[in-house]
């Protein structure tokens, strides 16, 4: 069955659309849906970012009052809605009610999100204009899904999608699908009822709201929360989940399996979207064990993954594991400097690089220049860092800082 | 007088040299000393990295045992020492007592510094070997504090000084001077008794070495701490200040007069650092006013400073104001986003960029492209934020985000 190869309609019970209605200067997609074939419980996490775009103040909104009968995502892509004070709030409330209308949904059934360029209102005129060829458009295919997954992109080069099945501990089958934007302005620090990273996950797996909500919390947090392009925590960072039950059976949220698969979504659209950094060209993946906390593995991950001058280094395939200490130090983790292990994992053949917290020997001559050949034909550079120190464990996903990404941000609004 | 025109000579009873004894390949100078007349009263400040270069060690411990009688401060630049394990303290400890040997200053009396490559140790047979010509050089001459001041350079692209004249309180007439480097990996966080920005301040006041280190960590937390090139906070940061005491009289410590020629030496040294931060072609000054606290103010202000998003922006010349608001947002300080006013401080005239936490009206269009004409046309870019929840104020320095960062740091070491 074609759909079964699809992101958020391969779960059954959803269709999805995507158009360009001209937000867009570029005359790329634009405006995008995703509907549930009947009321779904549904969660959220959203920015922690104080200043909040006008979309995350109505998404909470709605799903504290209706987050049990949830029908879909409207999501406009090309302006963020943020700073647009009352106007704007009222400018994404007009368009959701106007949706709603126009797919002979209930009232408050649909979650909003936006993205792009902070500070401008939504064309509102062109938006309405667009929600009759938008569903029109709507689909359970596969190319219907990849339309809605275009659509919600802005500086991203590809769409990022992913897909798990899974079977329920009462042997009934499931699918959890979603959908994500990433590229700049990526730093997700998602909290409960507080996200530019975008993430949208179906399922049909029945589950509770309370459930879906402390479940994403948890898989945010080892994934899309581990993801860091620039360190610019987004005003409109939005992940929600919608689980319309259409597999039957009683509330999955505390099956293991259904868990292991939110996750396993979650993580492939995280590493998307580090793959898809503004400007990468590679992707850098670093794992730390043996911390004393999983807090400090996730510390101490996020800043070698952060690091302007790490990612400079990995752009010109220089093996400078003298950077990555010095991130794992400033990381605020609980370290022995002298007790720190880094090695590239390069596929089959580890390659050590700091070792008892010392360069691996001739790293500075000989052994560098070989180094830097691997690194230069990696496009995933796979670091584990050891620190001795406990048993905890946590991986960080980012990219390189190469010369487009300045260009990219230099240039965003011209 | 001509040493009245110079740095770290301008007081009274110092020397200075500065020489290329082959640590860095390209040739430059890289062993750099300062010498008291007599025994000064010293404080300094250190990196916070839980990675601490074998310098920072040893200065901490020299400063603790021998505070009230320092004779100089003696730098390498090209290799960090950091990383080297005990053969790296061994190597500084050799160094400097070689240096005191040929100097004939008495043991313990020397402070290091050391800034460049992390990872390998000291090329110890050509610092040695240097250690003549060094000596042969020092000299109280603007020359010589000039060649002092180029050899603690790294991608710097010109030398940091500073100078002030005071009177103290009983009439004395005395000087603080300063150099400094920066470049990268900035983002000072400096405690006491935890240093790549390096600053060497001396002084003809008299001081005792406790008040000496109260005067310069609250002078730094306003200064040096609120630059930032990268966000890296490098395992080597060091600020030194000596006091010899040549003016006469008594303590300085409690002098208004005295502390303000510090941290004006200490502000003009960090405004340096971020005009010259790695690649930059504007300097960012962001003052925020009304801040709740001072802890909130300089938050904010660092926040705005530090956002790789709004650097590339001002590398475009674009007044993105919206990512302003998004740094103020993720900063951590108290701010009402709908009060909050932004405003870019053109001499004479200045230009309103968000008001009531809105961006000013026409910025998206025809007033936007006059905006980014200014933008184009400043090489000092300053913005002074307005949050309107008290009467906390504080500066940030920094720096755009250019191609030339990416080329230095991808290329660093090759």
């Amino acid at each position: 069955m074609a759909t079964r190869n699809a992101s958020i309609v391969a779960p059954h019970g959803y269709a999805a659309a995507g158009i360009a209605c001209g937000i867009k200067r570029s005359g790329r997609p634009d405006l995008s849906v995703i509907v549930a074939d009947r009321p779904a419980a549904a969660a959220g996490v959203f920015t922690t970012n104080t200043v909040k775009a006008a979309p995350v103040t109505l998404g909470a909104e709605r799903l504290g009052a209706h987050g049990d009968r949830i029908r879909g995502i409207l999501t406009v892509s090309g302006v963020a809605n943020a700073l647009t004070g009352v106007e704007g709030l009222d400018d994404n409330r007009r368009l959701l009610v106007a949706a709603e209308r126009t797919l002979a949904l209930p009232p408050d059934s649909l979650l909003p999100a936006c993205t792009g360029v902070i500070g401008p209102r939504i064309p509102l005129d062109r938006a309405l204009a667009g929600l009759g060829p938008l569903a029109a458009g709507l689909g359970s295919t596969v190319a219907a899904a990849d339309r809605a997954a275009a659509a919600i992109l802005t500086t991203d080069t590809t769409p990022k999608v992913a897909r798990r099945t899974l079977r329920l501990a009462d042997g009934r089958r499931c699918t959890v699908g979603g959908i994500a934007k990433g590229s700049g302005m990526i730093a997700p620090r998602l909290g409960p009822l507080h996200a530019t990273t975008l993430a949208f996950l179906t399922t049909d797996a029945p589950a509770t709201p309370p459930g879906l909500a402390r479940l994403l919390a948890a898989e945010v947090d080892r994934t899309l929360n581990m993801v860091s392009v620039d360190g610019d925590t987004s005003t409109n960072d939005t992940v929600y989940v919608l689980a319309n039950g259409a597999a039957g059976g009683r509330s999955a949220d505390d099956d293991p399996a259904f868990q292991a698969a939110v996750g396993a979504v979650l993580e492939d659209l995280a590493r998307a979207i580090a793959r898809d950094g503004e400007g990468a060209t590679k992707l850098l993946t670093v794992t730390v064990e043996g911390a004393r906390s999983v807090d400090d593995a996730r510390a101490a991950s996020r800043a070698v993954v952060g690091s302007t001058l790490v990612k400079a280094a990995i752009f010109g395939a220089d093996p400078n594991v003298g950077r990555i200490a010095c991130a794992l130090g400033y990381s605020g983790a609980r370290i022995d400097p002298a007790r720190i292990d880094v090695v590239l994992e390069r596929p089959g053949a580890p390659v050590p690089l700091l070792v008892d917290g010392r360069p691996a020997p001739g790293l500075d001559n000989g052994a560098g220049a070989k180094v830097r050949r691997i690194l230069q034909r990696l496009d995933e550079i796979p670091l584990t860092v050891r620190l001795h120190q406990g048993s905890a464990t946590a991986r960080a996903w980012g990219c390189d800082l190469s010369y487009a990404y300045v260009q990219i941000n230099a240039a965003y609004r011209t």
